[in-house]
């Protein structure tokens, strides 16, 4: 478990969320609100957040639609306990259920309508964290993503979708090994206009029959650099990242 | 061959290269001019056009980059024999060899330092040419993107670079394929600012294992929709298609 001075307290969704996470190791930033955003979950829909951490994406998307059954399957026992504790001060149902996605336990061994997903991620030229937890999602981060895809597609039911951030660079990776996922979108996250995109959304459904789709870019911030402390974001990335809008005309 | 009165003479690079093209059945526009700007090749280097069809994308090559050795693989004589012309009328010396990119004649089993690549595509929704050429193309877009992938790959010296033009709705089929291609690069086209992209350049290496890239779009046409007869290319676009500039500014 985490001690609670090692632990910090943070504003999501200008405030509507706030998550206790971890002051050293892996640390929710943007990625789960936009990915939390891209997920065309309804209410009534069971869904499952693979890796969940301390629970940012499957809150994020708790926040953002009402009547969703939460589960999250998450490795490390102190990630999980910290989702536990994240749900219930935000009046949140999270069932978390800890496990291995490569051997899934019993009690996840059901159908899902939706699969959300934000494996662990290593940047190019980035060092190794010297902290336990990071070093465990370090090994995490060598599950390969063919793995997740697959624990995705196994417990998605036909028809049922896939939402996944990773790395761009990830992108031979994940369209390599779709497997039974079809109908496959991916959105390009980049920082600035006519930046490359380093982080992509990709959208999945299990079993899906149409064509592939390379959508246009969601460029986060605004103007030509960094400017200041405060970044500015673009007014689309600041009703997702503040007002909680989703991503789905993106998709559409 | 084709008849005389079955062909139509286009300008490709304001004029300055000039083609023969069945009035029926495949006809290059923007595709072979944006593959030829992105390709790499500098002067001495051997270039290989797979599937070169009237040679569009060598030639359009050649016009930009003086020095080169050019050699064209065409499975059907009529569009090896056109190929042979254009080059002729343009001045180039064009090396066109009929095969089959399956089973690759001995002529060319020889190492390359670039190939260039258009393959046959039937876009999502269309319909088959009645033509008999059209016919053949569209028997040569089932091979899979695999095999074109395969036979580039095999024709390459190593560090050598594939550029290839391809429908965007191929990406999982071409990132799934990459073989012994590394460094990719992937350079979405996109008709206006914030459409999906309907086409892509893919750029690797082989041998490469620098990390995989997804670049910001090109946009090809300035303003919201179509305007009236005479599309209006954005400074981008026109540079590369009017005044035959390159890309590898997009790629660097």
């Amino acid at each position: 478990m985490f001690a609670d001075d090692a632990l910090t307290d943070d504003a999501f969704l200008s405030g509507r969320l706030r998550l206790w996470q971890p002051a050293q190791g892996y640390r929710a930033a943007t990625d789960p609100v936009l990915l939390a955003a891209a997920c065309p979950a309804r209410a009534g829909d069971r869904v499952l957040d693979l890796g969940c951490g301390a629970g940012a994406a499957a809150l994020c998307l708790g926040t953002r639609v009402a009547g969703l059954h939460l589960t999250g399957l998450e490795l490390q026992p102190a990630y999980a306990d910290l989702a536990r504790r994240n749900a219930s001060r935000n009046g949140m149902a999270l069932e978390v259920i800890e496990g291995d996605l490569r051997q899934v336990p019993l009690a996840l061994r059901r159908e899902f309508d939706q699969v959300v997903c934000n494996p662990p991620y290593y940047p190019p030229g980035g060092t190794p964290s010297p902290t336990p937890a990071r070093a465990v999602a370090m090994q995490v981060d060598e599950v390969p993503l063919a793995d997740w895809l697959r624990a995705a597609a196994r417990r998605l039911r036909p028809g049922g979708w896939l939402t996944m951030i990773t790395g761009a660079d990830a992108l031979p990776e994940l369209l390599g090994n779709l497997g039974t996922l079809g109908s496959a979108a991916v959105l390009p996250l980049a920082a600035r206009t006519g930046r490359e995109a380093k982080r992509v959304i990709l959208r999945a459904r299990k079993g899906g029959r149409a064509r592939f789709r390379l959508l246009p870019p969601l460029i986060l911030h605004s103007g030509a650099a960094h400017e200041g402390d405060r970044e500015a974001y673009t007014p689309e990335a600041n009703a997702i990242l503040r007002m909680g809008c989703d991503l789905s005309a993106q998709f559409s």
